[in-house]
């Protein structure tokens, strides 16, 4: 049977889209690179996925999952074409067993729902990517994916118990029982993996219980060194709170103009500082951050009163790049880790290929972390300005390694990243790598073209339309 | 070249044992099951293990490696002969890197070692296995090792930021650097995946600030089942103390001969409950942990009053199974979990289990995590006593299975378990799990006939020991 018919079949006539200017929504995700698939799927159930993925192994015509496509690393384009697996209608949250902490979801569940279904018992779920009111955790399973919260409470995969998946031959795996499981770790080999190796259909996901005080501090320096100083005067007094997010002065001004967030249009940089816990504790340890604030020469440190003002200081860092959007044509934001001691050179070493490349560069980031978000401004209409702005990027990430670093630490690999990998690993690591691509995804099939470089990756076979029978 | 001359030519002649008189002290380990290397080899270097696994390859011997040997499920055991790599001389701490907040060390680094090494700055390393005092980083790394504050902290993996390790074929790989490493995890698929597909030479760990307070709480209860109750309670007041361990009466009265504690010997349950944190938030848990263990009728909760106080509960829990050593000629212990919810039902049913087959067993766990460690006493000079312990085990946790749990939850699967891993799994999942076993160890060489059951995993092939040229 052609894919075509075949994929009808499974999903009805309802449950797939084929034409150019419905495709075209497609080809894009919260990163620069795009590409168009050949069709999109949106199956209901584990079972339909398999019977999708069985189809389309028979045509030999590539796969490639997607949330909400807000990902930044480009790990949900379909660069080799083919079938994009939509999971947007596989969104219920299957079961909430608060005794037991954990609730089972479908991957098109969206970030913030989980925590919206259980907030009104007292709990939530930890992992808060900026995007986390479009972004679905089947995405946030795949990238492992991050947010200002992730100094305390760890990245997704701290927050995933156990796994269902959907392998490239069709076959259904599901990854342990809810506690512990013995054996290798699937679940955290699977967490991350950014859809190359299965298609994630069921996810049992960690609930915490809400600290009883959260408060929330904005500290305002004249000097961003100051700021990357207070970090380190933090984590000395052995304090760590469960987010530091720092701003330098150029985006504060463009974050002020679109959102009025209350941030000072006047300072070089600020530290949005977050404390949870009983309310004796976060007393004790506001106190102590003023008293690092004041060391590392803050001109002041404001404590939001109360949870409208602690919410309008994290509307500003949330919308910080739709703010950005308002003044750029474009830009492109990186996510390189470094040594927490290293975050003041990095900033140096970024101002340098900012000049020498005289492209702007603001930065944003999670400080605890070390996790560095430059952001580079550009207008992509200026020919060679791309060129410029991926040459600057890569300095910085190619930095990053050096000092004991990362090249991502939040987003992923991708389709972005993928040539960088050689820069992280040796070759026999490389190798170790892409077996486990071959060991799940001999065909190549699953997502290709990202994550391992070109040459020990996956071959880019582009399908024609004319392959699906359409 | 003949194997015993390429080790000796590695090692130098000081750098192997291979008498059998010397080979009898590396048959068992902490479990219940034996099998005679070979050969045994002290490699000190990385290059040396890889050079020693290469000769072994050439030579297709098996190889096995090993740390203390405290582990209880049988992970260090030859069951197929061959090289026992011994990590005893490659056992130093390389680089301490306290503003970044972890450790370099090799993998015969003791457990305690590397707390003893950094405490006195204010920090420790987390997993604290019963063992601690002898136990090796590089077997914890082997059998994802956890603890009594595995409750609050986690088990290894979640403390492992790195590693370097040598492939069945003699390469050696390195998992990233110490941040967020990207693309696949094989940091967290090489911890617990029990010495079957790399031999690990070097482990970055979190290092953690110690809290400012550390309390510990004995409640003491009539009926087990009350202990049980509270641990629901103390759960549902949203309070996690790092440590929830339960001991039952027959167990108290035997570790209260052997190690004087102060465990009250008429008591049908105690609860060893540890807080930690600020002095204000410890003191308001106090007082909420008292009234939860008040209404779950407990005859008496005693709050350490001082350090010396708190190691001496400790010492009881830790020496527990040295005690009952001196009580039953052997003893099998296990390693179950089950949903916290499953606590009470799960002891009932390890009652009748005691019953129908007529053997003692006593209950020692992690509570808070729902880790159950059954412990069966015999006699094995007894014929048939051994059989029967092993059913009533394969009984308790095939139910821990049917409730939601696992056959494991610390000690690995190893070769005591592996039979029941498809109680487990399904076929589909056990095919990947062995097809990840194959791609790293297409020989079968490394830690052969463990992990996965009879069929799916790797044949047995017994070397004679006139195969290693002796």
């Amino acid at each position: 049977m052609p894919l075509f018919a075949a994929i009808e079949k499974i999903v009805g006539p309802r449950g797939y889209l084929h034409k150019p200017e419905d495709l075209a929504l497609y080809e894009y995700d919260g990163g620069i690179d795009k590409s168009r698939p050949d069709l999109v799927v949106f199956p209901e159930s584990t079972e339909q996925v398999a019977a999708i993925v069985k189809a389309a192994a028979e045509a030999q015509i590539p796969i490639v999952g997607r949330g909400a496509g807000t990902g930044l690393s480009g790990g949900a384009i379909a660069r080799a074409g083919g079938v994009i697996v939509s999971f947007a209608r596989m969104n219920r949250i299957l079961e909430i067993d608060l005794p037991n902490e954990r609730a089972i979801v479908q991957p098109g569940v969206v970030n913030i729902d989980i925590t919206s279904a259980v907030e009104a018992d007292g709990y939530f779920y930890a992992p808060d990517p900026s995007s986390q009111r479009a972004c679905t955790i089947g995405g946030n399973v795949s990238e492992n994916s991050g947010g200002p919260h992730t100094l305390a409470y760890g990245v997704t995969t701290n927050h995933v118990l156990g796994i269902e998946a959907v392998l490239p031959d069709g076959s259904i795996i599901d990854t342990g029982s809810n506690y512990d499981q013995p054996g290798y770790d699937l679940t955290g080999l699977l967490v991350g993996s950014e859809g190359t190796m299965a298609l994630v259909t069921k996810i049992i996901v960690r609930l915490m219980r809400k600290p009883e005080v959260v408060t929330t501090l904005l500290a305002i320096y004249d000097r961003p060194e100051d700021a990357g100083d207070t970090v380190a005067q933090i984590t000395e007094r052995a304090i760590t709170p469960v987010a530091i997010e720092m701003l330098d002065g150029p985006l504060l001004r463009m974050i002020e103009d679109a959102v009025h967030a209350g941030y000072p249009r006047d300072a070089a940089a600020v530290l949005l500082i977050e404390l949870e816990g009983l309310k004796e504790t976060v007393d004790e340890q506001i106190d102590q951050i003023r008293a690092a604030c004041a060391l590392c020469k803050a001109r002041e440190v404001r404590v939001a009163a109360n949870a409208e003002q602690r919410e309008l200081l994290w509307k500003g860092r949330k919308n910080a790049f739709g703010a950005v959007g308002r003044f750029s044509p474009a830009y492109y934001v990186q996510d390189g880790v470094v040594p927490r001691t290293q975050i003041a050179p990095t900033l140096r070493f970024i101002e340098e290929v900012s000049k020498r490349h005289d492209v702007a560069i603001s930065n944003i980031f999670h400080a605890g972390d070390g996790n560095m978000h430059p952001l580079i401004m550009f207008d992509p209409r200026v020919p060679g300005e791309m060129e410029k702005v991926r040459r600057a990027s890569d300095e910085i990430l190619e930095y990053c390694v050096q000092v004991g670093g990362s090249i991502t630490g939040e987003h992923g690999v991708g389709m972005e990243k993928m040539e960088m990998m050689d820069r992280q690993f040796t070759p026999a690591t490389l190798d170790t790598i892409a077996a486990f691509k071959k060991l799940f995804d001999p065909g190549c099939r699953l997502n290709p073209g990202k994550v391992l470089p070109t040459g020990r990756g996956c071959m880019e076979i582009r399908q024609r339309p004319g392959d699906l029978s359409l």
